[in-house]
């Protein structure tokens, strides 16, 4: 199930949030306004603005998956210098490629490795718990706050344009 | 997991929940206006207010629980006729003291359960896909925009109030 949650299930939310960014620049052009005012576009003035919100949502993926492996030294390296529409949509396209490099196996000692980063200075969760209480929170945090950002400031999505489509099966 | 997630981890957020309410409050007290205004208060005029976040996140944590376990018809009944502070924090309280009637156990047939909701006309998700695609993003997203909307107003919340502490273990 981790593997379900981190790859196939961040590839779909990184690639709602690339349509919902694609909706942001046709309301910038219609409006005729510069779409970096939007990727600029903040909720409270110590919040992270729209493009570090995706840039962190793209990290907590990417380190997610690479911790949860124990192959952070084969992840990407990105220097956070997105600034326009074009190059924050290549840094998702980008994350959603890496993620799906891994399997399933990848996952398998996931639940019970001890993982750590350097913010916490030598402190350790388990797998299973970074995963639960670090990952999955972070991921959604900053995915929900680029839709609310962008809501905020006209763009016509709702919660259907975060969640996506369903994988619906007809009743039996 | 299934359980950790929906048990544990959703109780760990409604208390964060819990406390940036709290937070509420008080920036309410201090700067003197009535916190019904942030209780009434939305980032877009189509967007649901904060008492209808808290309600919608309370429901997607009950329901998730219910349904991942096929017992929907004990769940308590809720008719979102919560107006203050305090009742939407006791609505919340509930929904805690309701999700903790649980054990991992009642979670074992979660994944494979087949799983509708009357909005889904028939139509099902396995327990995996529902608890995956549907309850984890849709708990987030609400829990997010009851920040998002407290921030945007001015509560003195960061992503730690969000998140809550870590269960971190001192390194080997």
């Amino acid at each position: 199930m981790i593997y379900e949650i981190v790859v196939p299930q961040f590839t779909k939310m990184l690639g709602n949030l690339l349509a919902i960014l694609d909706d942001a620049g046709k309301y910038a052009e219609e409006k005729k306004f510069d779409v970096g005012v939007l990727l600029q576009s903040r909720l409270a003035p110590d919040q992270l603005n729209l493009l570090r919100q995706v840039q962190v949502a793209c990290d907590t993926a990417k380190l997610g998956a690479a911790r949860l492996t124990d192959t952070e030294k084969n992840a990407p390296v990105h220097d956070d210098s997105e600034q326009t529409l074009a190059e924050i949509k290549a840094r998702i396209e980008g994350v959603v490629k890496y993620l799906n490099t891994f399997t399933a196996k990848d996952f398998a000692a996931a639940a019970d490795r001890r993982i750590t980063q350097p913010r916490w200075t030598g402190k350790t969760l388990s797998g299973q718990e970074f995963l639960i209480q670090h990952v999955i929170p972070n991921f959604y945090f900053h995915t929900t706050m680029v839709h609310a950002i962008l809501r905020h400031n006209g763009v016509g999505i709702g919660k259907s344009n975060y969640l996506g489509a369903m994988p619906f099966r007809a009743a039996a």
